[in-house]
């Protein structure tokens, strides 16, 4: 069982029903109309509400940011890869992924999956250690994005290589190629592959990249955050996505 | 004094040339060609290097990342008033200034720092209690941006107005309305203001602001973070002023 910290996250788990919950604490004397929509909604889906001492839920809570209000739920499933394809055959639009390699801290997998979500992103998909982060630290950043967007894991190339059979193109965004994301078809069904500020993408990932794309930046600064290559071709993606 | 830690962060600093510094710590049995530019540099600015136990850097060092390299030095000084707009003058190309507010953690400020050098902005405006984080934290994700890019203090609105009176335009990106941020104008000389994922940007910015753009996002998410929502726009000022 997990902790779910926060009106916010226990909010959007209700809401996004991907998780089973065990029961929803709320913290004497909270104001009504602030928790109004949770008592509704865990009513609805037939979870217990306890109310309970600040000390109890404090001595619970993993951070402080909780703000009277907690969950005990199963954590949050994975999208398996057949669930993933079944979800883009489901899609009305050309599907548009993110594949993440190198994502070093959790609060950054956090505000990168709330930006994926907010940029029209249908699925990320992570190397297997990232799921060894805290899921509360990655969720808190994402604001609900951590409940709503469907997280697939990558073991090997496999599932990439099926994508790719099925017509998605796989765009690798490394420094130092001519080619700019501005230049590239992001409009066309894809999953774009970016790499940590470290070591970019891997070698692996690469070899099977079908196309490669560069954000231009100044030259002699640093490399980008991941967050913010991700959150700048995402948004390019929507924006060509938009113009059609 | 502050203290510096790692060898990135003491080399930047160190090229930057903005902090006198006391001396530089390596660890006793580094590689020699890993430090040996840290060296060199320290050699031609005169500052003295002292070789020192692990342990004794370990106890001197905040966190756990320095890898045997610390430097004893003054905190960056902030760039004033004056020197921004002198800055202004020299520049052989249409300035573009990022106004930051709300940001809420120190690491999100260093990667936000990392993404405005990396994307050409000239200077970065922070108000006043911003400068109550930590040094090392928001130097270490910004990986030597946090040397290089000029901060300056906000207290009040004046800078701001001084500014536009020089034809700097004041652009706050907010959601909701209904020019773009690719319908804008950012090859033009501009601040662009951006506020945290809670409040957005303050009333007395929205105020004086001479005009607002939105980046497009899917309807329902959650707001972008504040670094996503930054790199975002001045990518896209990035790619208007590469097309002139």
């Amino acid at each position: 069982m997990e902790h779910l910290e926060g009106r916010q996250s226990v909010l959007a788990a209700l809401r996004a029903r991907k998780r089973r919950f065990e029961v929803v604490l709320l913290r004497h004397g909270l104001h009504a109309e602030t928790t109004q929509d949770v008592i509704d909604l865990a009513g609805l889906l037939g979870v217990p509400i306890r109310h309970v001492d600040g000390r109890e839920l404090d001595s619970l809570a993993h951070g402080n940011s909780h703000g009277g209000v907690l969950a005990v739920c199963s954590a949050k499933p994975r999208t398996s890869a057949d669930q993933l394809l079944e979800l883009l055959d489901s899609l009305s639009e050309p599907p548009l992924l993110l594949l993440l390699e190198g994502v070093d801290d959790a609060r950054n997998l956090g505000f990168t999956l709330r930006s994926a979500e907010s940029l029209g992103a249908h699925a990320v998909m992570l190397k297997k250690h990232l799921w060894d982060f805290d899921a509360i630290e990655v969720a808190r950043p994402a604001s609900g994005a951590y409940e709503r967007m469907p997280l697939v894991q990558i073991d090997n190339l496999e599932l990439l290589e099926t994508l790719r059979g099925r017509g998605l193109r796989l765009l690798g965004c490394i420094a130092g190629v001519r080619r700019t994301l501005h230049d590239s078809d992001l409009a066309q069904p894809c999953i774009l592959a970016i790499g940590g500020e470290k070591r970019g993408l891997s070698g692996a990932v690469r070899s099977i990249c079908d196309d490669f794309l560069t954000i231009p930046s100044r030259a002699g600064s640093s490399s980008l955050p991941l967050s913010a290559a991700a959150a700048i071709v995402l948004a390019e993606a929507m924006r060509q996505r938009a113009n059609i």
